[in-house]
């Protein structure tokens, strides 16, 4: 298979051109002009290969190239069609026009699969115009209910109702999705791990668990002049034993433990006053639930005693507690299996990011493969990934719809 | 001497409540109506004990109880009678009618003097409406420039000048004031140090030095979930380093070193981001200057250190740098003395505020006297004193001008 630069190039110029704005960086929200204009061009690209198209109730598009064996079995590959607020090029996007290349090439390789082959351009996942996510590949699994969505607003005062019917779609019958084998989705890693260790694919074996915190700490406002030392009650003191103590522990544990303090909201956050309250958040990832849930437990006592010993008051409220999703076992060794036959310079890795794979993987064989980002920047024009390792990517994508498919 | 509470309440109530808007808590801003209202209703206070009233150029009032022996000399007390924005009923003013109360039981226990006893009602020293502090006592000794003012604007754009001349007052003529063999200035403490000792007298001896810090650190913004924690340049991990590192520092050097790391600023200050950027401020004060800057400048290498080995850049910018103040030694003894010899409950400490002693003190022999701030608060409508702490540290004042005086 013989998947070139220039063909990759020319695809991907294509498919990000269509923008809701002129850059920098492309801009595709749910439901806006842009959104439909690509779907819509998905479907005759897809439809000029022979696939056979049709859109569900919300705007999932999917687009079939019929088995040979058992058309009414289902190898899919696909990820999301919109974008966040300029964001890059190849989020989302590259799992499809991807998978659209891997399926072209197999095509014309290969002749027509045993099982159908199906690409998937999902409808939304990031969240970025309506305060909700996965709504393309939740609705594929009769997982989004009417009701999360139908009080939501744009930043505009557009409501999600009136948007998606302003396209032609509606709420769906919650029907579940039962044809699929196996789901393979191709991304860029977003990270910078590929990177670092010189590695072109990565075989994802695992999303990992989310755990996200609001951490309020009172202490007392007082003069920075006139208060000793040992009178003060400093929450910025506080906070910062604290994010020492549980980075230091956090590293200790070594990967994939991520921890990160994002946010910090000191009052009144002025140079003259020891502040007397301080806003931080917390997010720690691992893809062992019982490990995240060990060490976050952990922290939260450390946090306590910390505080309690500074006289302190502290409140810990934990918003959000994802688990992680662990990938088909049998996937990954396929992938595997098919990256070394090819010679290509793989690693398997886990994903610290959230994808629509994590929705597909607790009922249907589901496997990811990244390739790497630039510096590991992603959500941002600068965005990128070197037209070489893309075409490994895709080539990786290919091999192993082939494997499961032929 | 009999200081009564009730003449103690009675005169605060009646000079706090001269204020721009009905509370909570005084305004008295410079230049405003009520300020223009209290200078005067000061001056018939004055009058009414016999002495002679003047205001300068600039609106600095002066009450002098002239002499028996040497009228040309004077011992003055006082302090500055505009407030903060809802400001307490103490701050500053506690110096005016404190001086006044002091004043009036010496002339009625023991007559005249024999040097000429002054109160000062200074005309600013906080800065609050606008940009520039000691407007009032700079003016006295001709440190302040026309230059310095012409430009400044209140928060709704009247220029200092014009609310200067509205009040028909106007630049002097920058002579500076040579009559004075001593100043002793009542405040409240604004800190809780007295409070916390249980002592009703403090006699300061000198005046901390600031150093002011603005501080940025640059690393990377990166992605909380797909960054390893060996990939990081986290800002908000480097400031609690630097923080923790130089507060510990702080308290091993002990009293009177006071170290604030006030506000912190993170960018793009968001939950799922590793804070790419951070500012934040550091406040430090001592009494002596050679400490200060002695330590500051081992905090300056220990920031940087601590940056250069995470690989995040620092930069460091020392905006202010105020030397501590000492007060006469010889005025301080003899506060002592009067202290002892009237069983007053004291000790000597220094300020942690700046005060227009700092002005005085390096022109002419200058004393504090605090009177305890209940839980240390200041500028707030809730900053108070024992009527009882009052009438102790008036008596304090009013020895020490007999001691100086008679």
């Amino acid at each position: 298979m013989n998947i070139e630069v220039a063909e990759v190039r020319q695809t991907l110029e294509w498919l990000s051109s269509i923008s809701d704005e002129t850059g920098p960086g492309t801009t595709r929200l749910l439901y806006s002009p842009s959104w439909l204009t690509a779907q819509k061009a998905l479907k005759e690209k897809f439809e000029s290969l022979g696939m056979e198209c049709r859109f569900d109730a919300v705007g999932n598009l999917f687009g079939t190239l019929v088995g040979s064996e058992s058309p009414e079995r289902k190898i899919a590959t696909g990820s999301h069609v919109d974008t966040v607020v300029r964001g890059g090029k190849l989020d989302g996007q590259l799992g499809i026009f991807g998978g659209y290349l891997a399926v072209k090439h197999l095509l014309e390789t290969c002749g027509r699969p045993k099982k159908s082959l199906e690409i998937i351009s999902m409808a939304e996942e990031e969240g970025s115009r309506f305060p909700y996510v996965f709504w393309g590949s939740k609705n594929i699994f009769g997982l989004a209910r009417p009701e999360d969505v139908t009080h939501l607003k744009d930043g505009q005062g557009v409501g999600f109702v009136d948007a998606m019917r302003g396209c032609g779609f509606d709420f769906g019958d919650g029907k579940v999705k039962d044809d699929l084998d196996a789901f393979i989705e191709l991304h860029i890693e977003q990270g910078n791990f590929l990177e670092e260790e010189n590695v072109t694919v990565g075989v994802v074996n695992s999303i990992v668990g989310q755990k996200r915190y609001n951490i309020t700490l009172r202490g007392e406002a007082n003069h920075a002049g006139t208060t000793l030392m040992r009178y003060r009650k400093d929450t910025v003191e506080c906070l910062s034993r604290i994010v020492v103590h549980c980075l230091d522990k956090a590293k200790a544990a070594g990967d994939p433990l991520v921890l990160t303090f994002g946010k910090v909201v000191p009052k009144p956050n002025t140079v003259n006053v020891v502040p007397g309250e301080t806003l931080f958040t917390m997010d720690c990832r691992h893809t062992d639930a019982a490990f995240l849930q060990a060490f976050t437990a952990e922290l939260e006592a450390d946090m306590k005693a910390i505080a309690a010993k500074a006289g302190i008051d502290i409140e810990i409220d934990n918003w959000m507690n994802e688990k992680p999703v662990s990938m088909d076992a049998n996937v990954v060794s396929i992938i595997e299996r098919v990256c070394r036959a090819r010679q290509l310079n793989y690693k398997v890795m886990h994903s610290g990011a959230g994808h629509d794979s994590q929705i597909f993987a607790p009922r249907v064989p589901t496997g990811m493969i990244f390739v790497p980002s630039i510096k590991g920047i992603s959500h941002n024009p600068a965005e990128d990934t070197k037209l070489e390792d893309l075409c490994e990517g895709i080539k990786a994508l290919a091999y192993t719809l082939h494997e499961l498919a032929y």
